[in-house]
């Protein structure tokens, strides 16, 4: 603590605090969702919040922590999932949401500072004709920055696939961990190793990623007599190239009754899907629902419900956010993250969800992976215990479901089919030598031997 | 003749024209590409030519026509390759090239007549922000209805697919040979019998199909040391969800000396890549043909080279430009249509371009079907005769590759894959049951015995 106090003298005129209740708060994301998570990660915490307003401020940050071989942990909005931005040895909260400035669109990239909010970064691009091709269901507290280091997965994967799919990353500026510490201007696949690496590699400071021409998506609430026909639809919907799309979920009829502002528009016992369409594929949306026995219960415009506080996008029962709207009302439940196989999609749902449906609330997000179209699922579980837990989840593999285990906190453990091809661990070993970047995620890594330096 | 004289004397202030180089001119399409076809089709030969100004004018030349059974055989541009609107039985040729309006956007959608030029409407709704989801390798002649009634498939289909997918027709207005003619309006999939019928089930006069946002599109030449490393970036290309584009199609390396501005730019011997990108994909482009052995030799504003009549935007070398490319300066050859598997989709193309390599020039186009991507092929083919013509359709279909044999006139010979749904045969009988639309060419169907009147 000592070394804490000295450093933070060293950081005169860059925004800090001690208090302990905002370290608190800042040391957190939703790793709460997973029992596992929750039972190793509370009460972890920095020592010392940091938020700097821009890159210089940065780097004096990043070496007085060197200098004094203090860990830093950054953080965006802290709406990750797997306790990527709780600092596992202490140290610096490196808070990055006072850097939120657009710099600017090129031919459609849009760079911008890490910190920016999406749903900001969104509402700007979408005055001068763009939007984000990628968002979390988050996206009103999630940072770009974030989003980029936490798995850049969500709205928008039934088109342009994942954050980790060629082109969908064009770029970043980052602060390294060097000695002395200094920024990179990483382009293309050079970025690779920054991307999904929780913050290991490097402080993001400036994202560019591309922008797609903005639409005036529609929310649509599809409610089918049962959840097969909801997901034949999905399917059908997903695969139908002529009908532009941004999302759609599945939710079995134990979900819909947690969902505040739709629970009332399905029917008891009923299956639901919400899905974004372009406005002029309306038509066949309809006439596409109808034929799988499903009836429109609720419609509404994406992006007004975005700027309406009161109002809820349909994107916020989807992703990550449907264990959410369960968790508010009931505490006993937790979710796993898996992939269908690309072949035979809804039989191997189907697999799993028949046995398990009283503790597994089958919720599946069609999605691109490699330009080929599949649902993966977010289901929410009943807890009972860790050992339990894994049973379901190797009664998936069983059944040629892929795992992207959201109850383990490294990198390594939780990729599976969403890591990103790159050096991640080479980049680490030259970016951040000593090991001081968010200890303890990226779990092959082992500090350098740096000559002239004791670890 | 007397019939077509007293014809003519009752449509007092429609355009029309009985001259004999006219009527031969108006009477044509791009049925030479096939010298089965050629032998088919020389000579054959409309009586008097029409040009309506609205569908007031429609409806006065089809009443005239039903009463003097007289056929009527509708066209655009002409730019058909299947004898599309060759009239078979003489009669009227009705030139719906007057009818040109664009009538409005609304919600994305374009409602416009059905004989604008598909470059007019892009161009017209690009100032709007938006542009075609699909247009042919002729934009530059074709029309709108003549590609709706056509065949609707080109550029675009790699990401929209082809326009018998759900979602890229919405509906349109046509004139029935009924008692009287009348105007419907059809719309969703009830349109789906005027898609791909030739003119055969009713006069197209307006045509409602989606936009899509307008994209600064870049034309981007990429050649290779050979055609398998041309086709792996291809295919890779293709399915990069990340990377938004238009167009890709793979030339072997006999096909290249033929594309007059390109020619120079491309390494004799090597094969060629020619594909459209948004501008911020660029740079995930370059990285992924340096990675695949290809060199950018050219680049250019795809809308830019389209405004420059002195300029070529790169589709005017692909699809069915492609045989059109080479016939400019070798009549010796003709060509196929063929879709490939969408598993092993290069051993497909690769057991078949070996063997046949000297008479078989591959030139396959990256393109979706059903929300799956493959490629499909328009190979140019040296012509021996119609025998040796069977006899490679049938060892590519013994590989599992599917023909749409562009050597036959009728819809059902000629669609396979390409079938729209529907029935379009139920719905002839209703709107034109004497079968004096472009009689001959759909080839299932025979005059209905209507009660009070003799066929």
């Amino acid at each position: 603590m000592a070394d804490i106090a000295a450093l933070a003298t060293t950081l005169d005129g860059i925004e800090l605090s001690t208090d302990r209740a905002l370290l608190r708060q800042k040391s957190r994301d939703f790793y709460w969702y997973s029992p596992i998570l929750k039972a190793q990660l509370d009460g972890k915490a920095a020592e010392l919040f940091v938020r700097p307003r821009d890159e210089a401020e940065v780097l004096r940050i990043l070496a007085a922590a060197r200098t004094a071989r203090v860990p830093v942990t950054v953080r965006g909005g802290g709406t990750g999932n797997y306790g990527q931005c709780v600092p596992m040895e202490g140290g610096i909260v490196l808070d990055m949401t006072a850097m939120t400035a657009p710099i600017g669109i090129t031919d459609g990239v849009v760079e911008v500072e890490a910190g920016a909010k999406m749903i900001d970064l969104d509402l700007w691009a979408r005055e001068r004709g763009w939007e984000l091709k990628l968002w979390p269901s988050t996206k009103r507290t999630a940072t770009i920055g974030g989003f980029v280091a936490g798995g850049g997965a969500g709205v928008g994967g039934i088109h342009h696939g994942t954050m980790r799919e060629r082109g969908n990353f064009c770029g970043a500026r980052i602060a390294t961990m060097t000695d002395p510490p200094c920024i990179l201007d990483l382009e293309g696949i050079a970025a690779n190793p920054v991307n999904r690496t929780y913050g290991t590699t490097g402080v993001l400071t400036r994202i560019r990623v591309p922008l797609t021409p903005a639409q005036d998506w529609r929310d649509v609430a599809i409610a089918f007599p049962d959840f097969v026909q909801a997901s034949r639809f999905a399917l059908e919907f997903s695969f139908a190239d002529g009908i532009p799309k941004k999302m759609c979920g599945v939710f079995d009829s134990q979900l819909p009754p947690f969902f505040r502002g739709l629970a009332d528009a399905v029917p008891a016992g009923h299956a639901l899907a919400l899905v974004m369409v372009a406005p002029g594929a309306l038509l066949a949306l309809r006439e596409l629902a109808a034929e799988h026995g499903g009836s429109i219960v609720a419609m509404q415009s994406t992006v007004e419900a975005e700027r309406d506080g009161d109002a809820t996008p349909f994107y916020e029962y989807c992703w990550n956010h449907t264990t959410l709207q369960v968790l508010k009302k009931d505490r006993g439940v937790t979710y796993l993250q898996c992939r269908f196989p690309f072949e035979d999609t809804l039989a191997a749902v189907e697999a799993v969800r028949i046995p398990f449906r009283d503790e597994v609330w089958m919720h599946t997000e069609c999605v691109r992976f490699g330009g080929r179209l599949t649902m993966s699922a977010l289901p929410v579980i009943r807890w009972t215990n860790a050992e339990r837990l894994a049973e379901i989840m190797a009664t998936f593999e069983a059944q040629g479901i892929g795992i992207a285990n959201p109850h383990v906190l490294t990198i390594e453990e939780g990729s599976n089919y969403r890591r990103v091809p790159g050096d991640q661990l080479g980049f680490k070993q030259r970016t951040d030598p000593l090991g001081l970047l968010n200890p303890g995620k990226m779990r092959d890594f082992t500090p350098v031997d740096v000559p002239g330096e004791a670890a």
